[in-house]
């Protein structure tokens, strides 16, 4: 009798589930569901008005998505409840609540619902940069060991900074919570009724170590007195590897159309769970390419790489080590280009063809051979995140004449953030992460394979692309079949999940000597403004960006 | 009884006639004829095909153009051809043809029509870059004194390097030629029944200088075996300072509807004879604002001046040394941003406005604060002539982020012009040049007083505007006032018509300082990348031209 997994994809602005085939990885069943809130960015539901770069979400929207698209997911795909043995969950991180001490979010407390600190601090809640920046200058100057494990820095969208956000603004909610827990680890809580941990969320986004814990109380009580024991106070649970069973479904599962006994995976985030949903096996680094791309790769030892975004134990796959790296700005880079800088001309030719401008611009670009724009650009308009880690770096392009065409710059964007990857793979392997093979995911990976021959010239590796649209649910669903185990009909271990329900599409784009043997050369004119204007060569970037914010003052 | 002066300006296109009161500088009356042939860059008008960047002109075009467009002005003008005193005649340069020892040039000859070195090569001729590069080779072997005046490199659309071609490629024309002479000088030939050479066309183009002459027998010996005698055989004339006579009108000249005895100047450049027109007194720099940016200003000392185009005495007011330098992408710059980045939207504003695209971009750019966009760019799109005398560096722009729009790159090309514009100013003054004030001519000045406004805070000067839309008409015109001389109703020296006859706006642009100090630190960013990848710092330009030449061929 086959068996099932149920993956959950929480992302910003939507929830999704996907009825998986344990054994196959056969997708029989999906249904979404947009969040009835959205992001709460201007006022709380009750009208009371929110600051500049907040950005909040409302824990019951989460709870219909349950509702909603488990049932909807299990009756497209035909398969009976009681033929599910597993469900995973992944969220978007750092995506922060307060709850009390059963597990109810603060703003649903009517004594707490016009406090926007009660509510749930989306990832990209903005609001806690002076935080962040006290929290670094801090780190630096005691020399936490920590510091380097995340690239010297760490995010203003983290728990550390959200927490004292909230302590310095609102103590009576910081009083007020037991604790303080991750969206993604709130909703495995409602699902199971006991709390649990992952160690990707703790690790990549609350500063978690497996043998040194969280930041000591010592750098706690500096940053702030009444911090020195939250550890004990508001974060005490165990942290699970991931893959780990968080618990099982209890009697409320059929508010959900599922039945009690159901193994729950701990929670994941949602770049990360596409991993497995890739074969992304360890020493490949899968990357997927979005508005921005996240680069993950594991290996088997501990390595300090100076500018990746963070290396957690059992981050990814449980008896590894998850490395994390960032491109601020693909996606985005291309957008822009096409909303700024295609002439009308182009536009009137992609209309006539009913194609896209950036499909126009893309074909394009296809013919041009490497080399022959006489481009090169920095892809640094959304600031560098690995390997610089600098948010005031911005964009260059040299090399244009009056013969420049736009798809020649459109093609040099593109290669600036094939060159972005190829730095962050080179600094890999020079600190002892081996990166021997290389899968993008993400719609840009599935749509773009002009992109993806420049990224296997740059790189020099053949690419393999995911083989699901739905990546993130169907490593959820992964992850579900492994907390099952194999007993029940799951898997033993995330390596031979990845393997039986993971998917790569046919296509393997092969480097083309030749192509490569010039971005070799582009590569290192990219390399020598990449150090000059990143590592202090010239410092004009800042000081342009002084003299702009001097300038709008 | 008022006086008149005619100044017929030979352009690339066209060619124009302007009537003008001695006394006043009125203009009374103009015609413009297009030349009938064109430029010929791909058959000779019997069919025969040329190579790639060739460039020729037809002689009788001129003469066209002399008998059409003199008696067309006149008869606008409504003076009568007695009340003529003078006639001025500015060209482009190097424009060169062979002729004969009686001015005929070879190409008219029936023998020669159908070879292509007998015909005008036009300055943008620029097939001989191959001559130019073996004449700058070995004068900089030699230590040539001359080459330091030209900014260490001569151009190929020179005297020299088109002679060279000629010799090389059809000895058998170069044998034919008795002379190589401007078309300038050869249509004052025609006017005036004998040969005269002007200071400012054999300076500037031909390696002239008034005391040491042309380029030495032993120079041109080692430079071909059979140019040694070029400057005795072929070049054989005396060189006479602007503002003076070349002869008179002959009996033809009642075939352009005028009267013999007129006063003719001898020839000028169209750049240079802007001068007067624009009442540039010594220490003025006139700025001649088009596709490129010619600068002329005038001392009463030879300096070298690093990086200049040329330094000739009388070669623009007799008595003075004429220094230029030049921009070589101004309106280009403009005109390329217009073609290829600007979004569709945009064009639909300006058409929906019934403005053009420039317009609407300059209206935009003109509501930024100095250093708002946070760019800086580079105005090296086509190469730059001064103060760096390399056509191989390439277009830079830094600063960019994922807000930054269309109008603020626009902003920045406007300002990368300024940059460069005071780098030549400052450079000047620094090999002890003065420049005192500033002038500014051509299309641009007068119809984009965002970008005057620009210029006056970046120079830190005020900016004075050219009056007439007709300058290098109306400079001929005053040249031809001169030569005429005082006692017949013209002027004594150049300086006494020009501030006559010369025009310039009412309005001046003066520096705002808060503005000027905003340009000074961007000034200094402008700078550091100028001379980082301009001297030395990086060679990544000239490598990114390789590798798109090795891509292409």
């Amino acid at each position: 009798m086959p068996k099932y997994s149920i993956g959950v994809d929480f992302g910003t602005l939507s929830g999704r589930a996907l009825v998986v085939n344990v054994e196959t990885g056969e997708e029989l069943g999906s249904a979404v569901m947009e969040y009835r809130h959205g992001v709460i960015d201007e006022r709380l539901p009750g009208g009371k008005k929110l600051g500049l770069d907040w950005a909040l979400q409302h824990p019951m929207d989460y709870i219909e998505v349950l509702k909603e698209v488990i049932p909807k997911a299990l009756r497209e795909s035909g398969v009976f409840a009681d033929d599910v043995i597993g469900l995973g969950i992944d969220f978007t991180a750092c995506t922060l609540t307060p709850v009390k001490a059963d597990g109810t979010p603060l703003c649903l407390l009517p004594e707490w619902e016009d406090n926007p600190h009660a509510y749930i601090k989306l990832w990209k809640h903005h609001a806690a940069q002076d935080q962040a920046n006290r929290i670094n200058a801090l780190a630096e100057r005691r020399g936490e060991k920590w510091l380097p494990r995340y690239g010297g820095k760490i995010s203003s969208e983290w728990a550390l900074p959200k927490i004292l956000q909230t302590l310095e603004e609102a103590p009576e909610v910081y009083d007020a919570a037991d604790y303080f827990i991750e969206a993604g680890d709130w909703v495995v809580w409602t699902l199971t009724g006991r709390q649990s941990r992952n160690a990707c969320m703790a690790g990549y986004k609350a500063i978690y170590h497996k043998r040194d814990g969280y930041p000591s109380k010592e750098f706690l009580r500096e940053l702030h007195p009444r911090l020195e024991n939250l550890v004990q106070d508001k974060l005490d649970c165990a942290v699970s590897p991931l893959g780990a069973k968080a618990g099982e479904t209890t009697e409320h599962a059929r508010l959900i159309g599922l039945r009690p006994g159901i193994a729950v995976a701990v929670a994941n985030i949602d770049a990360h769970v596409a991993a497995p949903a890739a074969k992304a096996a360890p020493g490949a680094m899968l990357a997927i390419i979005g508005t921005s791309t996240c680069h993950i790769v594991m290996g088997g030892e501990e390595k300090t790489v100076p500018g990746m975004c963070g290396v957690v134990e059992d981050g990814v796959y449980p008896g590894f080590f998850g490395f994390e790296a960032g491109q601020s700005c693909v996606g985005d880079h291309f957008a822009w280009f096409v909303e700024n800088c295609v002439p009308a001309e182009y536009i009137d030719e992609a209309k006539a063809r009913g194609i896209g401008a950036h499909d126009l611009l893309t074909e394009k670009a296809a013919k041009l051979k490497p080399g022959q724009s006489g481009l090169v650009a920095l892809d640094w308009w959304n600031g560098n995140r690995s390997v610089l880690v600098d948010v005031d770096l911005t964009g260059l392009m040299i090399g244009m004449t009056l013969a420049t065409k736009p798809e020649e710059m459109y093609c040099a964007l593109i290669e600036a953030t094939a060159f972005g990857t190829r730095v962050i793979v080179e600094n890999f392997r020079e600190s002892g992460v081996p990166v021997d093979s290389f899968i993008a995911a993400g719609g840009v990976a599935s749509k773009n394979p002009t992109l993806m021959r420049i990224y296997a010239d740059t790189l020099r590796m053949p690419i393999r692309i995911a083989g699901s649209a739905q990546g993130s649910a169907l490593g959820s669903a992964i992850f579900g079949a492994v907390a099952a185990g194999a007993a029940a009909g799951g898997y033993g271990s995330v390596l031979d999940a990845s393997a039986k329900m993971g998917k790569l599409l046919d296509i393997v784009y092969e480097p083309i000597p030749s192509n490569a043997d010039v971005y070799d050369k582009l590569y290192a004119e990219y390399k020598e403004l990449h150090d000059w204007f990143g590592r202090g060569g010239s410092g004009a970037m800042k000081r342009l960006k002084r003299i702009k914010k001097e300038a709008v003052e």
